[in-house]
């Protein structure tokens, strides 16, 4: 059996390293060409031949195939999944990680590590499955969906590792008593907390998912992941390619479970619930976050929930780049990103500019405008804004529209077949806040004046502690304002960007360095990754005994 | 100003070091004469002088003042302690906490390390506070309430120091895209969770909330401690010495704030519920555990709650020194730590020692006859007995001797005043749980006579999977036996002390090795300390913003 953790020992130390120093790092290249020429074609077979045929876990199974996914860019995929009841996945995750548990923290972490690197290797197929589950345009399928998430679990690797492996194994304890001493030789047990489970969501199957896997995997337990019935396939040939390594390193595959489920017949509930289940993470609406917070006391529960993220716009000396850099914030995926705006907060008598002074509406119109701009292009536009991936959001933008002044609107792409909108602009009335404080998923967002730049940064904090936020931005010239901001930002645990043009947007996470989701607001109890994150999903028991003299 | 953080550096490095070395270390010594000559008579007229006066604490106050204190060993102390509500003292304490989260790790660490320090040289009094508060005898509380306790601060103070300051305050993100770079400057704010809530105990004020307290403060969080109405003076202490450190450096001093209340008019619940309390720790009854973590589904809550300890008697090669060593952790302090053993497992047809076979009847005769001769002395049995807490406890023993047959009796000791009661030995039928499975706090133990030595394990882990437990024993000079054991015990989430004999016992739990209480069954959700108990206390926000080329 080969020593996976020798073998992939130098990309877990510059993981470590990378996680500690936080400045850019990245393991997996998001860069597609050097993937090799023959990556992009083979991994469009891979799809193609995964259409319309039942896909193969080989794990226990009593109930019927099942699998409804339907692309946001046309087709129905035609994949089924084997379907199991709470109880056979849950006792097969307990029997198998029984042994997991048992293995050293260099097994799991070798396992975590082949897994990562495989489905590296597998990141165009997987870029065909994020795409036509989440709606996401190729090139965003292609990074978010592949090195991006994979980098995630990196980095869930590289702090779980360094967690356990800081605890010794073994010590000897000799106190000295006087004349004589006492020796004792102490044990001490790495121990899972339980089975964990995963629930993953539609649009970031794989990016929102690896932290809390790889955490999982390499403190010891096993794994159930609960994809979501409209974004199956990501985390299937996830659990696929975990199972593989898992069974070639003699290991009971059963350690990773996928649970596939329907709308209709939904088991979420009873897995979260299964007392075998200790560990539960989290990626969606808040309503069931608090289902969860309130059913599950005596579990750990880990959530990302919803948000509302704001930007304010102070003043600028780069206008046309800050309307250019916003209007691609509000553009991408369609705003179906936790970390896209909704509410942009501007003073009602308008900012200095390094155009000279620019009124409210002249603001609304250089971001509409610029909304425009990016989106002229046909091509570009289909490749910034992808595809919406739940019917339910397109419904969402017609009824936004009652909700203020209609700046731009929303209207589809000329894609055939495509479920597509570019983004709705509102302009709000700030006394309001029912109208634009509660998150409207999808292109949906709200230009809203205020009284000055002090309330607008006042209602943006006050929005992150109240209804939660990821992120924040923030455009001003004046240093001491940006320092008196960051300060206020931080206290409602809402990480903020200031002062962003050109190529790197707000809604933009980079693992290694920013910290997803503080954990200090409504918008999640939980942060991707810290040290948080992962220490609590294991335990440490001592056994002591008298030693030799 | 003292640069605290450069003084207390050594005495934090080594605490770091210990622990991740986790061997014996202890930065405060246990022994009385290494306090000089004066300490002890210092110590004990600055009790007296505390009696029967209005206790100091210069704290926001909008309630009478308050205190009904009674030794254990008979005298009410006098003592009078301000009170105040819920909203003065949240109001206050999330105040001060502001300016407390600005502060530099290294000044939030340097009061910490000034305030261990201060209160180890108030260690004599503190003993005497203890003592007459929890019915320890003088020696266990000086060593327990004052230089073990001050070390579980401090490993709390430095686990929390070395989460912190793992955390790089700013980087610069460089990210090649292709012939050009990105560049981001990121600053990283430690941001505090909220004002942090410690519930003490009666019996180990200090020790139980120590880890808490310092874990709280250096994350930077302020903190209220509500001390148990009969325990009030050793918290008080605590938090006079700490408002003097941090008033002295220039803080708020309603950074630490005493909550002392009553049991007509208790503050605990409406403290916890209270929206800018972010923190729970609590030590006490599962009932209110579990209150809490129904309660409190949005706040962090760490938990030591109640279990059944067990010992389980397989084999020996030292029957005597066996039975001395179990009938010394049976009777210290009355059987009223947490650490304490409650169920004897014992197979039926006896065990086989060094002094040839021995009958179940003859292994209850033995561990009985031990503790007779440990308590035949006078003073000894004084020294090591200790006195009863509660009334409650006294109660409970008079109902426990229904629940079995009684081996051997309680009897309260020769003590003019005091409230005292030697062990009570029960045989209980192994068939009959409910009589042996619920904690009995107090000088309570069951012998329960098994199938086997593998039935005895069984029923021992098993009971700490359900019932809860912190501590277990194990007598056998089998090592295979041990190591299954040992693996069984680890899974159940409980410490394990195999074959001891002489001067160390089950109940001790030594800072910076040992982890006291694992999570990991329903003895408590958190462990003294480890990682997870400080991870989570304080949340990280990232500021980025471009950086010149």
């Amino acid at each position: 059996m080969e020593d996976l953790f020798q073998t992939h020992r130098h990309l877990l130390d510059a993981a470590v390293e990378a996680s500690r120093a936080r400045g850019f790092w990245s393991a997996f290249s998001e860069v597609p060409r050097t993937y090799g020429e023959a990556a992009p074609a083979e991994g469009l077979a891979a799809f193609e031949a995964l259409k319309g045929q039942p896909f193969d876990l080989s794990q226990p199974q009593d109930g019927p195939r099942i699998g409804g996914e339907v692309s946001p860019f046309g087709p129905a995929l035609g994949i089924t999944y084997p379907s199991a009841t709470t109880g056979t996945l849950v006792a097969a995750a307990a029997t198998a990680g029984r042994e997991w548990a048992r293995a050293s923290l260099e097994q799991r972490v070798g396992v975590a590590l082949e897994m990562l690197v495989r489905l590296n290797r597998a990141s165009f197929l997987m870029a065909h499955a994020v795409q036509h589950t989440t709606g996401q345009a190729f090139a965003m399928a292609f990074q978010a969906g592949g090195p991006h998430a994979q980098d995630r679990g990196l980095e869930a690797v590289a702090y779980a590792f360094e967690e356990i492996s800081r605890i010794p194994g073994a010590v000897r304890w000799e106190k000295p008593m006087g004349r004589s001493t006492v020796r004792l030789d102490k044990d001490f047990h790495i121990v899972p907390r339980g089975v964990g489970l995963v629930i993953g969501c539609a649009t970031f199957p794989t990016w929102n998912s690896y932290p809390a896997l790889f955490a999982d995997l390499v403190t010891g337990n096993a794994v159930i992941v609960k994809p979501h019935p409209a974004a199956i396939l990501p985390l299937a040939l996830t659990v696929q390619i975990g199972r593989a390594v898992l069974a070639e390193q003699g290991f009971d595959p059963n350690v990773l479970l996928l649970a596939a489920d329907t709308p209709a017949a939904p088991l979420t509930k009873s897995l979260a619930l299964d007392p075998a289940v200790g560990i539960v993470d989290f990626t969606g609406s808040s309503a069931f976050g608090g289902w969860l917070r309130k059913n599950l006391q005596d579990k750990l529960l880990y959530t990302e929930e919803a948000g509302v993220n704001t930007i304010v716009i102070a003043s600028t000396d780069a206008f046309a780049a800050m309307c250019a850099n916003i209007a691609f914030s509000l553009s991408l995926y369609s705003g179906q990103m936790c970390t896209a705006p909704q509410c942009l907060f501007v003073p009602k008598a308008g900012i200095e500019t390094d155009e000279g002074h620019k009124s409210f509406d002249q603001v609304v119109a250089g971001i509409s405008g610029a909304i425009d701009a990016l989106l002229s292009d046909p091509a570009r536009a289909a490749g910034v804004l992808g595809a919406i991936q739940n019917p339910a959001t397109l419904a969402r933008i017609g009824e936004a529209r009652r909700l203020g002044t209609v700046a731009r609107d929303s209207a589809p792409l000329d894609m055939e077949g495509a479920r597509t909108a570019t983004p709705l602009l509102l302009v709000a009335d700030a006394d309001r806040p029912e109208t634009y404080l509660e998150e409207r998923f999808g292109p949906i967002s709200f230009l809203i004046p205020t009284a000055d730049a002090a309330d607008a940064i006042a209602r943006a904090t006050a929005a992150a502690r109240s209804k939660g936020a990821i992120t924040a931005a923030l455009y001003s010239t004046d240093p001491d304002l940006v320092a008196d901001a960051a300060s206020a930002y931080a206290a409602a645990g809402v990480a903020l960007s200031v002062n962003l043009t050109g190529g790197i947007y707000v809604n933009q996470s980079a693992a290694f360095s920013d910290y997803h989701v503080s954990g200090a607001n409504p918008a999640g109890n939980a942060c991707l990754t810290d040290v948080a994150f992962v220490a609590g999903r294991f335990r440490v028991v001592c056994v002591r005994r008298p030693a030799a003299a």
